[in-house]
């Protein structure tokens, strides 16, 4: 026996209502000032009705950062890696520089890194289905000979993804859209097919070629 | 007028005792446990000379973990850059998992996310002096012909480094030695100055040649 519609209306619109208390509240005071009890406030909610659909502060938070949709979980495709992976990676980005979603993923990843359960529900929700993806995408670039066909997609991963979460966790300027694409061209340079390799340097040092105008 | 020595003596043995509190206590209760006060009856000092030394748990973290000298200020120069890297990263790696550093910097690290201040303490007592021994070393490797002499050594930075902390923050397993040895051969290669850009892919493809024997 299902809810009537009306109770279903009404719970869908106080989880939403709930998600968005969390990141205004995350937006405002920093993650680590929110609690639940403020959450339900702001959300015109109760703490048990809360508690009942969430186990803590951190799973509301995910998956508010997650409804917001700001990383799409659907990898592009437009026959351009480096495009598309320049799509993917600026999607990252966003959730960092958001003004409203980023306190709430920096405090949930600071706090994962000291509760290994919410890390786990992290790499679950948020992580996983998005770096599903992009390893489909960069086989299916191997299948087509746009990547070596024995390239380390593991490796691959680390060099596209690390360096957002290293300047971010040491404080640094997160990289910029330009960084972003200095990152992938150097990553798809070293993954290439080995026909690829001397072509695409020469197209290097070609394209970095001084301009041959008088100063 | 200095103190007598015997106050020195005294008082740099309260210091190290503190240090160390500081690190056993991490390692037992975790860092965010951890208290300015639980560190002085510790070190059986009062809480008054620790804050007269030190601003805040976090300063006294990151002092302990500088001074536990796990990662070498001084980056090795043997000539083999890739030699020299791997053993740097792993200096890196043994401070994350290390029984006794690995809680203190684990939790030093997650509380500079959401304060600035740590943040740049961390910075600047742990991170620049070793980053700047690793650009003084690739810059050498460049004078010799190693590296491309346009070789962007931030990128190189991004890509060696970035990938343990990835790992840590998501909760990923830390990458192994051998990891960090494939890490520097894709980074290495990408970088190499443009005549040996087809003979160490030439060598990479000979030494991944599959052995010649039945299966």
């Amino acid at each position: 026996m299902g809810k009537p519609p009306n109770a279903i209306r009404r719970s869908d619109k106080s989880r939403k209502a709930t998600l968005a208390a969390a990141l205004d509240l995350c937006a405002e005071l920093g993650y680590s000032a929110v609690t639940v009890e403020a959450i339900a406030n702001r959300a015109g909610a109760s703490k048990a009705t809360i508690y009942r659909w969430w186990p803590s502060k951190g799973a509301i938070v995910l998956e508010a950062i997650d409804e917001a949709g700001l990383a799409p979980k659907t990898f592009p495709d437009t026959d351009d890696l480096a495009a598309d992976l320049h799509t993917q990676l600026c999607g990252i980005l966003s959730v960092f520089t958001d003004q409203r979603l980023g306190p709430a993923f920096t405090g949930v990843l600071a706090e994962g890194q000291l509760d290994p359960g919410l890390s786990q529900e992290l790499r679950e929700r948020l992580i996983e289905p998005r770096l599903a993806q992009c390893y489909t995408r960069m086989r299916n670039a191997q299948d087509r000979g746009q990547l070596a066909t024995d390239a380390d997609l593991d490796v691959a991963m680390d060099l596209l993804h690390a360096p957002i979460y290293r300047r971010h966790v040491l404080g640094y300027p997160l990289p910029t859209p330009d960084y972003l694409d200095k990152l992938i061209e150097h990553t798809l340079r070293v993954l290439a097919p080995a026909s690829a390799t001397t072509s695409s340097r020469a197209r290097r040092d070609l394209a970095e070629a001084p301009p041959n105008h008088p100063e």
